[in-house]
């Protein structure tokens, strides 16, 4: 187990880009981190054109003045490799590795992730510059971690891309025989008589073939675990004990594989980036955060970017409420993170995110934002006893959401049934409905080892495998409880129906048999008998062997069942064909959680008084954050870390109050 | 006269795809349609790929034992030639023969209908894989007509376009000053000094063409038929006596000339996907039917694709209501379609269309859907009297509506006064209008021979020829009542404005001229002084020996005729310069219906009471069906062929109900 | 300085194509012409096809007659250099010298303005168009004036754009290094190495560099500027003595730069087409006036182009309401046009633009339309007096808006805070406030010569430069009023932040620092406490010397200040953070202008009532123009050049009136 902690101190500060700023800035920077108790800088994710000008040549002097700069003030440094952004001499040197888009458009360099992660060049390149660096700075004292890439997540098609698809797919299907079921081909006259046939699925007439696409998306993600690879090889012969990472951008983009990039990582990290603020925006870095700490699947984790003063909203900047920065990074400590990272430092005076924003914003040190960072860094200073473990362990979870990267990437498909439906949405819904009720979970592999779970939540997984089911059916039967989702388990693998019924994969295990699909339109809905309203999708299920739960009243599903429940093994299994309004799914969860004999961390936890333990060593560590407008109370026994005041029961948590309790009795 | 009927029976079936399916499901088939009493399957329509797997290698025999398989179960074919989906080898071995976007994007295969029309490579693919299946089930017995291609419709730009769209234009224009002076090329200095400088329409900097456009149409529609006629020729010779046909795909396609490809035709046959549900799908039924039925110009006719279960809805699939695909089969069977064929027989468990609904849907025979496409059969086979017509007469319609591609064409020029404006939409609402009233029409093009009809309607026909106002005239002149609508007759053929008034092609007759065209805004109105809205459009018309109807008492043309009739010899032809709302346009052809003296085919029909008169050899079969949720009356004198119930006057039609009377008295 | 009248008239006409009529057709429009009291005729403006019909082959014939014809008829000729549309043989001859887009896409003729400004060819082909008609025309008698182009605006990208665009680069930059630092490149490694690494910023993979945009736009502005220049250098060998001009498209074209194409040119012409009809159309026209006197800077200017029939509107055309358009050329006049040309004369019969309305409408003379021009010929006619002047100079105005062609291209960033704001849109709020109040502006660049206005106004001028600061604290130091809006100032000329606070480059001189941009949602508003809402935007602002106006009461901001002032020198400035509702505006606006003086030209003006005092040798001439619905009361005193009325004092002008006083006592 890596440990990035240094001298008891959880890491916080930011990239820094000492290469946009003359190097007097550079010394007022130190003073400024020094106030700010800041550890640790994060360099060169976007500095490949300031390290190599030109091919083959390279300038590490200003990097080096920099990190011993640093050093000398008690700084560590992340250093990455800059591979995410190619120098404008690479596109001159190398047009043929530039990206394609899928109407054909060769792009060029002048933003970033110019590069095509298929193109020999561009790898070759990536491998150079990566070795450089390597060599460099890898037995620096001031190493604290290797930061490789940004974001992975670049799709191209073209020549290079069509060529390694063919060699991807020969490696997977070895028959082309194979492959043409798999695609299901004889519709539409699509079958391939030789490899070469093949292409990327570019833009075509019509609708594509929801096979290859899948395919496309499955190898695209691993022609990007492909470069990272690389990169790691290099790095641990340069630097064998400095661990390494790659940044994920959660939660919207799904152009890799994170189960498959976090299992190559020492540690996981995310980028962040609120969608909302006050409690909805807590709802949403707990997402992130459950997101992080269950990638690793027990590997430490760190938020390596998020925004000081900023929720992404559509067309405009939006700055963040007082004191929710301060909320807001006190979760992902309590769910694990090793400390909090910022994008960025200091504020550029130009490029494409001038309005990006930062630690230390346009108007200087003597600003709100600012004064937030410097009582956040000694905030996590107190939290020095949290590095003593350096996987940031928080209580074990009873509850676990199937999370299924194929199933997120079938919901891109033109061909579904309703354009309406989202895999990541249906999801983040169940999340949210839980983190409310003040319930943590887990994500989970439906193939993971279940057994430490009582209740398993399946929201909408479209895809599963035989394998899967089994696992699931083998949940229940040794007495978990399971609540399935509308339209789980409809297709296989390769994105054919379980013909027999729909959500045929878990039909089974739910006892019942789904004859029709009946997605509803924008602003219809339908009733069930148990008061709950149902938008988006609704289905004819038929009984064979569970039981109903709830019956529709309306719609063409009129007097059918909703929702059924059916007893397998000691364990239950629902099954919902619709989407319940949120009065409905809370009370659902409350029912299947009361069965599973789940409870909340704390007393009083939901509803925006998040409680969370964290343990470090033989200790626990209750979270008390209020994220809502009100005070609250709830229970505890302990020492604040921050105050040091001393609770042995009944604790009141004034709205917008975080309180971190080392607990005399542990939990 | 072609006959499509084998033994006494209609048609009834569906695309069916044996090379999707392992052949123990083959044997499946054959019990579920001999259950569903099915007398017709459709084979390979997509079946490239698996009858030329590799360039000149056919592998046919996989479809000899499907025919001979439903052969010797009774079940006849209707066998397609394969070309509208070239397998992905042709992208491979004739790269310059895929389609290319207005922009320039040369698309790929992935999908389907991926060639370009034009290029020569494709051309001859097509020859021979036509060639190759006629010559080896030419003779076959199970053969009951040709279906060449699918749906044609695909237009593509690019070198090998250009030069066939300059051969046709040499061929049109013989003198380039003719074609100059027809495109208007003085304006924006487009003249042109040589052929070789003419493009097709592509990408260019502002505004295209208006005629340059719609010759490309032109073009691009007779290429289509040239595609159409290469195939005819090969099939004529490999089996002179079976009919053929191509599928058009009704109602929003317009890529092709229906008057033409039907002219080179056996029979027609359409593909009809109902755009609404209830009432108002039977509306849109009736308008695809009766497109049909004109198109064929007295030839059979045949619903070759409908959707088992399905509307087409944005963004999803929504079922059928209980009982609607009996109802909706049975209009088209009413109006003249010598069975009713579905796309497709067995849903697919992959491809792109897996959720289009299917006779035999994934859940399998123990369905909703199954059981309703076994109640169709047997309703179908107690219709068997009718096959005796092969032509599906109807009774003979009094009333016409202008259906005129040009126009269509026409409308999406960017050139327009106004883009709310679209000439099948302006059709489709006159023709719902007369359905709700119970009246029967035919569409024609206004050259036709209009002897037979006493009302003729010309619903917004922007294009109009010397010739057909001569024909309107005459037909006027004659005795018959016209209502034109605005912005008929605007322009001549090559799109230029008729001068001295806009509607100017029909303004003598119509005793008008409109000076100005007024648009109106989306949700902008004006009130006429019979009680009338007006939306859409307004004009200044000024009366030139017509008398004003209605007047504006708002709007700009405030105190200006809305509506005028002319008394032209005995005849009267009305113009109406704004779109009316439902009430008034029903009012209005209330009125001029009684004028021509035009009544429903039967008493009470109207108002989603459909009453259609079908006739075969010498009698006469009343359709009375019942679209609406009441019961309602009408009148019939004969023997219901389902039931066996006679009816000597009053006949209650409850609602939903479908009544097939063979009449007693001959009307 | 020029003289665009002839015999004490001012010119009215439009463009005329006699190469789309048969010449017994150009009889009927020298009748029509006369009828109408034209003078002027602009020819050629697309005539390159049918000037060169093939490549160095002329044919000029049909001209000579055109021109020679209307010379003898005493109308005079305006001639167009037809270089805006190149005939179809030139994309077939320089294939390359077609204009390319951003994503790459080859144009090709089919419309107009296919052409690529950086392209040798065409820089070669419109030089010798140019001096065949210069070297034939210019010294024709009826020749008033050469019309070079047509609306510049095209850009284009592709190799020989690429190639120019460098060229610039480096004599703008000279040392790279300068370049990286201005163009911020140290930022997503976009670092150049070598000059000949710089593309202009075609399609990328995210965000481009706002600065690498804002200098493409520049040098794309200043290419279209060499174009002229060399047209300008042929033009003043073959006819030294003709005025030359190009016409600008306002107001919503921004792809050149309109100071410097007016300061090359000999009188300034705008093309300008109403968004609104009735008051707000006024207010756009007299917006449109206002800038096009500015550009001209003491230069004669022209109206060369307006609709006789229709204001601007989505989607469709909109006739204007009779007698507008005498009230709309009378609003031009009065604010110095030298006359009123229109596009065009005759309705065309084809083309794109048969719908763009004519002088002579479709139905001809007798029309209202054609009734109207014949009115407003009279009207213009009576106005010989005002030729006396030609610079069409009008009563100093005290009052200048700031408008800066840079910040108006910098709002085309996708790199803002906010997607909400745009600079000419800013602008013209503030303007159309002014007209509302009856006072007349000029527009400055915000380097110019501020010493002869009372108050200065800066809406949102995101681009600044210290020599610009100076000038503004300079005016306000020495006693002006000024007003400067959110936003102002943020940026230097390479669009980076001014460190420190936004607005910065004015800050000092406002007395503020503005800590936060708080950008608003759509829908979204706050509250200030003198009653006031603001929507788009707030800011934390902090007083550093100013004195607050008005505080927010709501929003991130409340409490703190939302519109300050502060006394500089003898003047005062004003900051207002938000965007202020109507009302507010206009009441912050009625308070500086009391502040400085500064009253309407006459009384009464204001709300619709619009006056403007023009100049004519020693006279002046009060144009009073009643836009709205009711009769109003205003004072003059002379005599009517309409009517022949005199006035002493009180004067009704009705609603819809125009009178034009010649003054007694002269103002």
């Amino acid at each position: 187990m890596v440990d990035l902690t240094r001298n008891g101190r959880l890491l916080f500060g930011g990239d820094y880009n000492p290469e946009q700023w003359p190097e007097e800035i550079w010394l007022e920077d130190i003073r400024l981190m020094k106030q700010a108790k800041v550890t640790t800088a994060t360099l060169g994710i976007f500095s490949w054109s300031s390290l190599e000008p030109r091919e083959g040549v390279y300038a590490f002097e200003w990097l080096d003045r920099a990190i011993d700069l640093l050093w000398a003030n008690d700084i560590s440094v992340v250093l990455a490799t800059p591979t995410a952004s190619p120098p404008p001499w690479f596109t001159k040197a190398h047009p043929e590795a530039m990206p394609v888009t899928r109407a054909g458009v060769r792009l060029v360099h002048g933003s970033r992730d110019t590069y095509n992660p298929a193109a020999l060049a561009y790898r070759e390149a990536a491998r150079r510059i990566t070795r450089a660096i390597g060599d460099r700075y890898g037995h620096h004292p001031a190493l604290q971690g290797w930061h490789v890439h940004n974001e992975y997540g670049s799709v191209s098609y073209g020549p290079a891309v069509d060529e390694a698809f063919r060699r991807w797919l020969r490696e997977r299907y070895i028959d082309l025989a194979a492959l043409n079921r798999a695609w299901y081909t004889a519709f539409w006259s699509q079958g391939y008589g030789d490899w070469d046939e093949i292409l990327a699925p570019q833009q075509t007439q019509y609708l594509s073939n929801p096979a290859h696409e899948l395919d496309f998306k499955r190898f695209s993600a691993e022609l990007l675990l492909d470069c990272y690879r690389e990169q790691i090889a290099i790095l641990r012969e340069t630097s064998p004990d400095v661990p390494l990472t790659t940044n994920f951008i959660l939660s919207t983009w799904l152009n890799y594989n994170h189960w498959e990039l976090a299992a190559a990582s020492d540690f996981v990290s995310i980028d962040f980036y609120l969608d909302a603020d006050g409690v909805e925006g807590a709802a949403h870095a707990a997402f992130g955060a459950d997101q992080a700490r269950s990638f690793a699947q027990g590997r430490p984790w760190l938020l390596m970017e998020q925004a000081a003063n900023a929720t992404v909203k559509p067309g405009r900047i939006v700055a963040k409420p007082r004191g929710e920065i301060l909320r807001t990074t006190a979760q992902h400590i309590a769910y694990g993170s090793q400390g909090a990272l910022f994008f960025q430092w200091r504020a550029g005076l130009g490029g494409s995110e001038a309005f990006h924003s930062t630690m230390v914003p346009h108007v200087g040190e003597d600003s709100r934002v600012f004064r937030e960072v410097v009582e956040l860094g000694a905030f996590i200073d107190q939290l020095g006893d949290l590095s003593l473990e350096p996987a940031g362990r928080v209580n074990g979870r009873r509850v676990a959401i199937v999370w299924d990267i194929d199933s997120w990437w079938a919901t891109e498909s033109s061909s579904l049934p309703s354009d309406r439906f989202n895999f990541q949405a249906a999801v983040r819904r169940v999340h949210r409905a839980l983190w409310f009720l003040g319930i943590g979970v887990d994500f989970v592999r439906p193939q993971d080892d279940l057994s430490g779970y009582s209740l398993l939540l399946i929201p909408s997984q479209l895809v599963a495998t035989p394998e899967q089911a089994t696992n699931v059916r083998r949940f229940v039967a040794d007495g978990g409880e399971a609540v399935v989702w509308y339209f789980s388990g409809t297709f296989d693998a390769n994105l054919q129906i379980i013909p027999g019924g729909y959500s045929g994969m878990f039909a089974e295990t739910l006892g019942i048999r789904v004859e029709e699909l009946l997605p509803l339109a924008d602003g219809e809905s339908v009733q069930l008998d148990n008061g709950a309203i149902g938008t988006v999708w609704s289905e004819s299920v038929q009984l064979r062997g569970a039981e109903p739960w709830a019956h529709y009243t309306t719609g063409f599903a009129r007097g059918g069942p909703a929702v059924t429940h059916n007893a397998v093994g000691s364990g239950h299994a629902y099954y919902v064909s619709t989407e319940l309004d949120d009065a409905a799914l809370t009370a659902l969860l409350v029912m299947v959680l009361a069965e599973a004999g789940v409870e909340p961390d704390a007393r009083g936890a939901g509803g925006g008084l998040e409680a969370v333990r964290r343990r470090a060593g033989d200790h626990s560590y209750l979270f008390l954050i209020n994220h809502g407008n009100e005070d609250r109370w709830s229970t505890a026994f302990g020492t604040d870390l921050l105050t040091g005041s001393t609770y042995e029961g009944s604790v009141l948590v004034v709205a917008g109050a975080i309180l971190v309790i080392r607990e005399s009795i542990n939990n």
